[in-house]
């Protein structure tokens, strides 16, 4: 079992960093703007890439102390069962989000692209909080010949 | 021991990016701009961040049809005797880079940074390959109130 790791900091209030990882209108404005769903624990989430496809996540954890947590229920074969953690902690002017994206069978290469491109959403979910605006799907970076 | 992977997709030559994984210019182009050191298996490389310090890499592989490996000697406790891995190879337009970061003991919130930062400066590898200026430090990207 291996994991996705990251960590940024928003210079933004916690509260702000939990609506942007938990509302419809939040997780749309740095993730991907083709997200529907019903945002409590045991609802589901839907996230969509065009024709890249996405991903269905049941909603396991919301803690709005810090702590909110993913299982993914439908998606890529590497994905389903995987879960994806968040924990916000403020430190001085920032609210550092540690991600964890937990529970890969294999580090096979895809597994290496989903590293990279949480990264970019994450600097994304840090546009958004502290500028208004972040890049979510289908305005994403362009890391590679992959979505 | 946890790994941190990355993948990003360069539209360049596989020898140019192999030469801004291994050449002292390459590298000041978008790591930092204060490295120093011989580029030979066997030689050593210093990467300096400022105030925050740096890292001492011993090259363990050097092989231009695409691979390179440095075994870290000096820097940080948590990144002493840890071990990075470059695979290069082309596919269609894009010369693909497959890093994995490997040997952590523990996945501590300094892992999870690090990951996040390798990212960023992956990127910047992709935009000196392609555009001939990458992000180096100091000029980086800001991720957090961490360097």
């Amino acid at each position: 079992m291996v994991d996705i790791l990251h960590r940024v900091g928003c210079v933004a209030p916690l509260d702000d960093v939990y609506r942007a990882v938990t509302t419809i209108e939040g997780l749309a404005g740095w993730w991907t703007a083709d997200t529907v769903g019903k945002s409590e624990v045991g609802g589901q989430l839907a996230f969509r890439f065009g024709e890249a496809g996405g991903f269905d996540m049941e909603i396991v954890d919301l803690d709005p102390a810090g702590h909110v947590r993913w299982r993914v229920t439908d998606g890529p074969a590497e994905w389903i069962g995987t879960e994806i953690d968040w924990r916000l902690e403020r430190r001085g002017e920032y609210t550092i989000v540690l991600f964890k994206h937990e529970g890969w069978r294999e580090p096979v290469e895809f597994m290496h692209h989903c590293s990279t491109r949480w990264a970019t959403f994450l600097l994304s979910l840090k546009e958004l909080t502290e500028q208004g605006r972040g890049r979510p799907f289908p305005d994403q970076v362009d890391i590679s010949d992959w979505t």
